[in-house]
């Protein structure tokens, strides 16, 4: 799965991971606007996916004359948490224009490599044919390919075998049901799918050797915004004794944030929770939807990225987060 | 809400709690298999529902001229982990069959007044206009009335007020969002509906006073099989120094069954996790999904029943139970 985001006679395919599995539809984006669109409708979702969508956007921006700020500011604003949509736009506004498209491509690429370096270096933590669980999608979806915990799966899996991953439905998104079950099986990778509500009976039973998840944003102290659910996740592995891991590209450790307190948590609409799909099963009662969540530092056993290991630069201390 | 069962003319109406809020709909039973084929299917569920429904069950056996053992093997089996279900089965065998109609219709009259007795317990405990988290349904519907987790919010309203009440959407079945945000929001109670993974920031910022839970069974040493995801709620309610309450009536306390580990948990199919009401979104991959965990005693603050707090006869060890 590596073609989910696709650079074809100077416009943008995205495969929208709306609609996956039950369909497979795609979305061509020509200009910076109609990226930023498919960001913010999560056509293209998961921090690294959304980074290169963006470069591809400035882009596509610089070849058709847009106003370069406007379309910088609009791609930014699309959403606000993962930080490589900014370390993304960022990097295009420090080359000249013309090279832009070349940059997106080359960036794009650069992010297969990186997960494949990550996954081998998460990987090489793991026991032989272990038994890992998962939150979300941090896949071959979530990025340019491979994946970042999906990359660890993937890398396992080449290095002689994975007995299972659980995968965490998700909700509301459902993007362990949808997205990561889908992934899995494409590879032939055995998985099972649970609903949230189950992580912590699996992880109580002792069968998980490690919980790898992906990230939207890591903060200087180590801090971890990812999909909501993550926060639980850790405190039940760190409850049972299993090893929480973080897989990221270094493009996702935010050195300009100084904890999980900083990050900006994007708050999605009730409607995301009240059904899905066009069925409504909930009573019609106000609704709390945050996207995301904050991992304090202390409950991570280890950052993983494209280098090895990563520690934050300031020890970390009890967790000074609410989240 | 306290005619969700109702007994008329010599047959159990059940309000379907499969559809609810989307439809109100009945179910008429006039046999014992009837009944089961009700619990089975959760046209009627929660602990102390079942026993009322059971009950009933039995009285209908009676009067229709059943084979009484086959009847009461037939309303046992129909759902495992619940015990209210073999409590109220022994009570009716113990007493003259022609006495079992009015003994049912006492028992479902009891179970209102031990739901309001417990929720006064469980409402002195709480601080003045305090906000809560519960997970389920542990409302009227899952009781004769009143409810258990539910009936301390309806006693702590009575006292003077609750501030919110965060309700766990509580996948695959969403009590939580069918039903329990459909019950408090008839009773003009605040609530807030969010989906399970919400719950670690939610108890994260500091905002709720105190989780409440109900049960479908209490071991011995007081090990609490409720609803999956229960033992994820209490794991972060100790992480993050909530006090973790379980509202029971005493009928739900099971002294034959030593701890948690001894309790069969019901594992239920993969449609209720790929899907909803017709739409499926998920990937065809394996599925995991139980009905129920375990949460070890270890993680109670308290358990309330009718009588004021109980504590189980063994001092609680560590946790013993792997879910």
């Amino acid at each position: 799965m590596d073609d989910h985001i696709q650079w074809v006679d100077g416009a943008l395919i995205l495969l929208d991971q709306r609609v996956l599995p039950r369909a497979v539809r795609w979305v061509r984006c020509t200009s910076s606007g109609e990226v930023a669109d498919a960001i913010r409708d999560m056509v293209v979702r998961g921090a690294p996916a959304i980074g290169i969508a963006a470069a591809y956007g400035m882009a596509l921006a610089a070849a058709g004359g847009e106003d370069l700020d406007q379309a910088a500011r609009t791609l930014l604003a699309s959403r606000p948490t993962a930080v490589n949509l900014a370390w993304a736009v960022r990097r295009l506004q420090g080359i000249p224009m013309a090279g832009w498209g070349d940059e997106a491509r080359r960036l794009h690429a650069e992010d297969v490599r990186i997960n494949q370096a990550l996954g081998d270096h998460g990987a090489a933590l793991l026991p032989p044919d272990a038994t890992l669980l998962t939150h979300c999608n941090a896949g071959a979806l979530a990025t340019g390919g491979w994946g970042t915990a999906l990359g660890v799966v993937r890398s396992a899996v080449r290095r002689g075998g994975i007995r299972r991953v659980y995968v965490d439905e998700t909700r509301p998104w459902l993007q362990g049901a949808r997205l990561t079950a889908w992934e899995l099986a494409r590879d032939g990778i055995p998985c099972t799918l649970i609903p949230d509500v189950a992580a912590a009976s699996v992880l109580a039973s002792g069968e998980v050797d490690a919980v790898v998840v992906g990230a939207d944003r890591v903060a200087a102290n180590g801090d971890v915004a990812n999909k909501v659910g993550t926060l639980g996740v850790a405190v039940m592995a760190r409850h049972f004794g299993v090893p929480f891991y973080v897989a990221v590209p270094r493009s996702t450790l935010d050195p300009h944030t100084p904890d999980g307190a900083a990050i900006p948590i994007e708050q999605r609409g009730a409607d995301e929770v009240r059904g899905h799909a066009g069925v409504v099963w909930a009573a019609d009662v106000p609704v709390l939807n945050p996207a995301f969540d904050i991992t304090p530092a202390a409950l991570v056993t280890a950052w993983i990225t494209e280098d090895g290991p990563w520690k934050p630069a300031l020890p970390t201390g009890p967790e000074s987060v609410a989240g």
